[in-house]
């Protein structure tokens, strides 16, 4: 399956991969430079599908149907075009350009609604310890003056970012970036993990952003020399870590959609003739459902505490860092699963372990997603790859959809999660 | 127990301790301004028990009593008096101190044989990449150019460090510190360890110097997000690493004197986001006996095989170091456990797993060594720390033991383990 469109989404996202910071490489951050050359391209994106454009005060590109009378419902579709260091080329663009491409058909289409398109620029929260600012300020959230006060590592508050870039920081602050009238918010984007390549499926329905929790955990046993402190009288910090690590891990495996990582682990005084002192690790659990998440929360707590007791070591155990999981509206997810099924396609149904604009666009309206699968479950890499097959599928699925959505079933404005 | 003996021992190694690099901590290293001070000092307390001095090449401070005849057997009494960096005060130089004050008693004495002390500069091979030079020379064993030329951090030779010391290498190249004649060599020394501290035993003795195998062990998964990859798809190095660790402590729990430890573990690339995607870590094992050793790391690389099949990782093994065990003699053991037994002192024989001069001097001939508990098996540290009764008991025991000791039993010169 393939067609013309999805060929030349293929060639403008390569022709996106040009506007980066790093020759060579993929690399294109919230206002800086590179970001100012791919807005100038997808705006002849957004222009070439007959939408008429403007840059908002968060640094989002937003594209709409000038023809379309201001009380028409609106629906959202969009993504992010800013990437991580050495990225690959699809993440957070596809969406865009898929979107672009069909706020095109549409009005060829009798549609009761319009579509706007919004290329938010700070999805990946790499030059500012805060993220998400585009989505935020669409969906009507305060932008604090903590997150305007920000630095990236040359000092540079966003504020003064967003000036340097011709933006107003103020009119940012006073709301002005607000998509009020939105009924709905759609996300195409890839899945960045393995499940649908497994699967064998090119598209997939999100159910819910996940949740998240993340904890360090440090151990506090004692050192002591590799040769003369018998077995039977150690306390071995590094042991009883590895005991932890493993309980983290079953704990997760008994939960359904539940994940849980020990991705950093640092052992002191990490020498080869001394018994581990002290171990300071992370762990990151993701669940679809807050209620999941701190249910396995609490079965790690309890491990961590028996491991510590039956090793003789010291345990704390410190929250870092908490989100909650964010659903998408069931009735999107019907629509988005009926067009799949209508497409012959598969439709599985999995949750997304990694954030989105969608996330935050939960606070204005219903929220769906759409996945495609990539290469490997790679993504965040030079490598993340997709098919021209997958990204025609999914305009011919999306186009479905959007014929069947009724923007009259979202009139309470309210999600139904 | 106590003697004046013993306070004086325990207030010259507090003035010891004043020898040093660093103020207000002990370290001493070979071939420095502080080990020459250190030698300067011990050289007084030999004057004091009427022996003669001189420094050998291996820069080695020898003891011994110059009224003996050439001929008479000369049992050797030594250990070391450089220390680690920030070390504390017993380690090596209880020892030397007790030698020395056994070697003014045995003049009171009418024993068949000499004593002559050897307070060794190079145990610890904290400042060149190499160590026990001292007692390597005593033994009679080849100082390889290779040694001579090893670098310190400033790039200085030790064949220069000698010279600056005032010492002749191509002396110590050609064997002028062999001390030919010995029939056996005795080291009394703290235990490093908290075998006896936990006993409730002043001193024990020693049956072997472990022997020692290192390890390095690589173990490759697959690094991935780790919100967006099930737990049923991951390669996650880190939980494969962590049932390698809990099975090299089982594996060396079921084996008796047998210690193994996962000492340095580094894990990439370490973020709490990321599934760990490799992980190297060390693998120490100490026995008293090779074979014992050998089989021990068998059963660890099948181990380290299974858990890396059972993960779905990679893993390889790579040796970086080995030492052979080296027993003590048995009628050196037999002198001393009797000698314990009639100071009515419990007699533990226990394993070394540190190494010591005794060591190279087993090329040489029979070596035997006394521990001395030390609080909680604390060393290489400032809270290192004897009783001065427990000093006091050494010497009792080691009088009574080196009036029994005949030097006819040991005329085959070789060692009986």
């Amino acid at each position: 399956m393939s067609d013309a469109a999805a060929a030349r989404i293929m060639r403008d996202l390569d022709d996106l991969a040009g506007c980066t910071s790093d020759a060579g490489a993929i690399t294109r951050l919230f206002l800086t430079p590179s970001h100012a050359t791919a807005v100038a391209l997808v705006r002849t994106w957004m222009e070439r599908a007959g939408l008429t454009t403007l840059l908002d005060a968060s640094g989002t590109l937003v594209g709409r149907d000038s023809t379309a009378s201001p009380d028409t419902p609106r629906l959202l579709l969009g993504s992010h075009i800013d990437t991580v260091r050495n990225a690959g080329r699809y993440d957070g663009c596809l969406g865009v350009a898929l979107g672009i491409e069909l706020a095109a058909r549409a009005k060829q289409l009798t549609l009761p609604y319009t579509i706007e398109i919004r290329a938010f620029g700070d999805e990946e929260g790499v030059r500012f310890p805060v993220t998400l600012t585009g989505a935020l300020a669409a969906a009507g959230l305060q932008i604090t003056p903590a997150r305007l006060e920000a630095r990236d590592e040359d000092g540079i508050t966003m504020a003064q970012a967003l000036r340097d870039f011709g933006l107003d920081p103020e009119a940012l602050a006073d709301g002005d970036c607000t998509a009020s009238g939105a009924f709905a918010y759609l996300e195409i984007h890839i899945e960045q993990g393995p499940v649908l390549d497994k699967a064998g499926a090119p598209l997939g329905v999100v159910t819910a952003i996940n949740g998240a929790a993340r904890f360090e955990v440090t151990v506090s046993g004692q050192a002591g020399h590799a040769g003369t402190v018998p077995m039977s009288q150690r306390h071995d910090a590094l042991a009883a870590t590895a005991e932890m690590v493993l309980a983290v891990r079953q704990i997760a495996r008994a939960r359904r959609d539940v994940v849980a990582t020990v991705g950093r682990l640092n052992v002191a005084p990490n020498a080869a003739n001394v018994i581990p002192g002290t171990c300071i690790f992370t762990v990151d659990v993701r669940a679809p459902r807050d209620a999941q998440r701190d249910e396995t929360v609490t079965a790690i707590a309890r491990a961590v505490e028996i491991a510590a007791r039956d090793n003789a070591v010291g345990a704390s155990m410190q929250r870092t860092h908490a989100a909650p999981a964010v659903a998408c509206d069931k009735r999107l997810q019907g629509i988005l699963a009926e067009a799949l099924t209508t497409a012959a396609l598969p439709a599985p149904h999995l949750p997304s372990g990694a954030g989105h604009d969608a996330m935050a666009m939960a606070a204005l309206c219903p929220i769906g997603m759409l996945f495609i699968r990539c290469e490997g479950g790679i993504s965040h890499h030079p490598d993340e790859q997709v098919t021209e097959a997958d990204v025609a599928a999914a305009l011919e699925v999306m186009t479905i959809a959007l014929k069947r959505l009724d923007p009259e079933t979202f009139k309470s404005g309210t999600s139904s999660p």
